[in-house]
């Protein structure tokens, strides 16, 4: 191999010239011709600040899924929802589960909480600072809100959770982040407001640092379970018994059973959903609508809750506690990305809890889908007609 | 909304003519012109077994990093990474831990575990039965691998693992599946396996099911952190405390005392890994090459473990327990998704270790390169200068 | 066996006859001649709310230990600690760790927090009313806490926290309860604010339980570690490295890089405790003064966390996040667990505290002793020393 | 304070002058004068090996459960209970639970697995050879176990676990341990076979220590409920409705119902149990019986399991994966101890099992009957009717 860089990136470098002799660069390295890896349809600078040193595109193939019926607070009507995935069944099982749900009248959704942090570490001399400290930061939270609040016109400081170990102690700054995600947004806010802490003298400060994995960012913490990252999102229906056994062939009794030992499971597994696979409905729409897809990590974890009614009915609920999502900054704008979000009615301002009720209602068709292919023993058989043989 | 249904999928349409007809059909309903949904580079033909109701592609911006220099059993030489991803800094980021690590001479990488799982329950009277059943599964072992591989001429049973609660038996099949991730593989073995069981006449058996959240497929849980989902792959490197200053603007004795806040951090949040990203070049390596991205929510835990020399060297090591990777099958032998595996020689046949080798190596350089960026200070900035403000 | 019945309790029959009976009823079924149990040195009538069908007493072995000096906001000095227990070593091994300590300079000590909860459910028709709810507690705060302080003298409502599942809604009331551990008043207080609620009419409410996994009594949860139940205990000191090298025969640099294995091991096995047996000690004083003995399951979780200072000194601190202690009520004011409360001049009201502290900084102690045995290698002989060869 | 120091022990002082100068020796500290402290019934030469610094007794109640009816593979019968405790209405209500479970026809008891773990951590130069170490860990298992066993004339090695992390290599030896709990027993027989690898030049190795947080002693872990801890031990019943609402004045439906909510409440408060209160039942007999009570932290986890039987039946288990009970050696033979142990016909030889399923039935009666209490709203009341006002 020769000394020659890959060639990088300079603020203005967003052409296809150089995509192209980034690829021609790596095939002279690996003799890989690259086909279709060059076949993007848009210019390179609409790029900038979502990627570096760009050679091409990933083309992920979309299935159309639905229409999707939700009664959400944001998101009312019928919905046809952008699945990208490269795994077999999966477009077909989220259909199925939605039309068993536009059947029922409909998925009811409630975004319960709304709220993106960071949470910086104060280290202190010895843990009586750290306990003074806490009582400071109560008594000057409005200081605090408005120093952070200047860096953004979006963002709103709802409250500072504040959390201990010997001398550690670390502040989680809540917010508000309007139709973003927000994790940059917070960081600079938080970055300001921590500044502002620094230039008061705090008594016994030994050490600071933006993060130490109290946020948390990029994986799943039973601390975001219980406290919200992103949107708190709920999706809730009720099934009729009748209406189990002629679309999905299987009995409310049955799926409840079902249920029972799958929460065992999770239980004694020590899952952090007890769920069935809240990630392959968030994945497919975090991909097509330009979502960080990597906060799949986190958004993907969450609890089903079910009741059989007297009567026969299934109540089945999904509630994902940290799902990330935005319609606005990040890979939204994206040309495929966007298309996708516009055909939800999803782009721009005022649109996120609307995403956020959407995604909640598709993970619940899955459920209740994949739920009834395993109890009515159709699983390994719809893999069989619709996936490969892998 | 007039109740024309979504065109649907037959087995012999994947056609460009009926992704167009979904395309219209969504267009009519709700307003979006798919400018760039349709603009992929193949046959969709191609796409049978991957996907149903094909629509159209996303497209994923990809950057090249690199190169990244691994010492592995499988993987060794100097790689260019591509990573799919929307989110500025990332791949500048993963670059800069590429050179850092290039220069100290490449990471360490070893594959220490394989195994892909079904975990089927069997229900029985009481636990009794259940004590009984276990000492049976572990008599027949070689008729139970006879009978599951009937099914495969790739997967190989290692071994059963049982787990119990109450009367609730389940049976945890651990297989290895050559270049397939193998979900599919596993579940088509164990089912054989399990009928075979029914044939038996287990005493005091009520119910069975093929799954029941102990697998734990597409959610992280701790049974998977600690006996392997995938591969179980550990990087390793140690830096010297020059080397870490110079390209970093770190001591390794400041990362070395992150590191400790990061720990006692992820300890009190009781988050599923003590890094920082991981999921984040997870991510990014998964939508460029075709793997099934939902497994991030189980592929993207894992454990930091670092030590401080007295020469002040930096050992650095990330271990990832539940890897879901493939290099052949599902969707990996897709165009742009073919492509970025070729460039790393990890397509097809006898690479998965490769494979999984790169991606354990890429995510060590993203996490000496977010935790410096947090320690120097240079991470608030660093976003300034890449990303978007959002 | 005949048709007998155990003499059961009325509410005025503590008395060493009905004792006798007992005791006598069971002989005659097993033909076992209760010697010992019979010999205690107290009056039955002091039992009333403390046991029901009182046979006797056992006669658990009290090691006394120090003196632990202690540099605590309520505990002041040096104290001689009751250490209840038939576990070889452990006196003899917290002692060790006290003589170290003490000749450090003694333990800081620090109450971070103080929370006692009841956390009813509330469940509503779906997850709408459950959010509209959560509105109005926050709106009603002032009246709750008005109806749950009309029950007690001592209790006070802090503030209630709110989590959610799908249409599940618990409140969890967090009190200040004075010198009891409080279990029972924060029960009763609770019953009565949420009768409060009832009169309201809240639109939606399906059902109420007055308890279900959230608070979380007699085992320890997550929740417990970030949101503390009793107190939350921090105890550090700073260790020079001469003197563990004098007393404990090891490096402060060899205690350290042990305390990383831990920490990894800890991580590793999922473990609510990165220490070592922070059980041990609190046990033995839980026995002795008359705690809720039970609470060990939640009392005994924490964290250790470390520094190795550059120049040799050893911190070394332990977080108790769910120590339940109490002065005053319960097994507290019984004769030999008053006796052992008043020698460390813990009895009574405003001793609680103080009392957490003593708690959290013989566990400190214990810490040491056992981390230093593992690192000498002395851990092993020193059992074969004191223990019996079981 | 004088500098005069507390009287320690000698291995020849088991006596009543030293324990009363001990006591004298407080005295003259603290002013208080232990009146009942003294008042034991028993030589303290029995003591040795069991305490160390002996000063007296801590004299707790006993209250007589029963009969308890049990019907497991080795308790057969009906058995009666000492629970020894402070808190009012624990036996009262256990007793209550008896009398259900009685009615019903007796519980059925499982022990499922048995297994005392040490784990040791080999930790390595780089993954690689702790990989290579692994294997040869497999290949040599019966050299290992021969080494273990030369230590022990009742230990048996079992198997071993691996897990990794990094370059460390866990060893988790699991042994049958007869009727000692045999933490003391493992740690010498895997102590041996440990300095055997040494003798063996094993490649890559950098260090070695006895215990890093894998066991794991004296704390719960998710893997000791996943891999069983002393015992793992299913008590089972299934009660009729109208027995139900006969004894505890509630439905099995209104029973499910509340169980429903509990599982939910600990999947989201992270609770090592989703059980209401194991920890009452297993420290009151642990106390009363001699068992290291330390071991409630690990021993008080579980799994509740129910079904609703369509004609109103309520199957009811529970499973404790990780009970640490004796009955020989430890505090076994102590005098008040014995004559509990005997009661139940659980002193000495070929008794552990037994005892093990005692607890476990217990623990089954304290469920139903706490949970009942909450269902039918008694439990505010019942404890202003037995317990202190507290």
């Amino acid at each position: 191999m020769n000394n020659a860089k890959l060639p990088i990136d300079k603020t203005d470098n967003y052409t296809s010239e150089i995509a192209q002799a980034r690829r021609t660069f790596v095939t002279e390295k690996t003799g890989v011709d690259f086909q279709h890896l060059a076949q993007y349809s848009f210019e390179p600078s609409v790029l900038k600040g979502n990627i570096e040193n760009f050679a091409g595109v990933a083309q992920v193939p979309i299935g159309f899924a639905g229409p999707l019926k939700v009664l959400g607070e944001y998101a009312q009507g019928d919905f046809y929802v952008p699945l990208a995935t490269t795994e077999g069944t999966l477009v077909a099982s989220y259909n199925r589960g939605m039309k068993l749900c536009r059947e029922a009248g409909g998925i009811t959704t409630t975004v319960m909480d709304d709220a993106m942090q960071r949470a910086p570490l104060f280290v202190f001399k010895n843990a009586r600072y750290s306990k003074a400290f806490g009582e400071w930061v109560t008594a000057h939270f409005n200081e605090l809100k408005t120093k952070a609040e200047e860096t953004t016109s979006v963002g709103k400081l709802i409250d500072i959770e504040q959390y201990t170990v010997g001398k550690l102690h670390w502040l989680r700054f809540n917010y508000s982040t309007g139709d973003a995600a927000g994790q940059n947004m917070v960081t600079k806010a938080t970055h300001r407001a921590c500044h502002w802490v620094f230039d008061q003298n705090i008594e016994g400060l030994e050490h600071f640092t933006m993060a130490a994995n109290m946020d948390t960012d990029k994986k799943h913490s039973h601390l975001n379970t219980l406290q919200t990252r992103g949107k708190r999102v709920v999706a809730e229906i009720t099934l009729p018994n009748e209406l189990l056994q002629g679309i999905m062939h299987v009995s409310s009794e049955a799926l409840f059973k079902q249920r029972q030992y799958s929460n065992a499971g999770s239980m004694l597994s020590n899952a952090v959903s007890n769920g069935s696979h809240f990630a392959n409905g968030i994945t497919a729409i975090f991909i097509a609508t330009g979502q960080d897809v990597a906060n799949v990590a986190e958004s993907s974890a969450g609890i089903v809750y079910v009741e059989l009614k007297p009567n026969g009915d299934y109540y089945f609920s999904v509630t994902i506690p940290s799902l990330i999502v935005a319609t606005y900054g990040g890979g939204t704008g994206l040309p495929t990305q966007r298309e996708c979000l516009q055909m939800m009615d999803c782009y721009g301002a005022g649109k996120v809890n609307k995403l956020a009720e959407i995604v909640a209602a598709t993970v619940l068709c899955g459920e209740l889908s994949l739920g009834a292919a395993i109890v009515a023993n159709e699983w390994v058989s719809s893999h069989e007609q619709y996936g490969r043989n892998r």
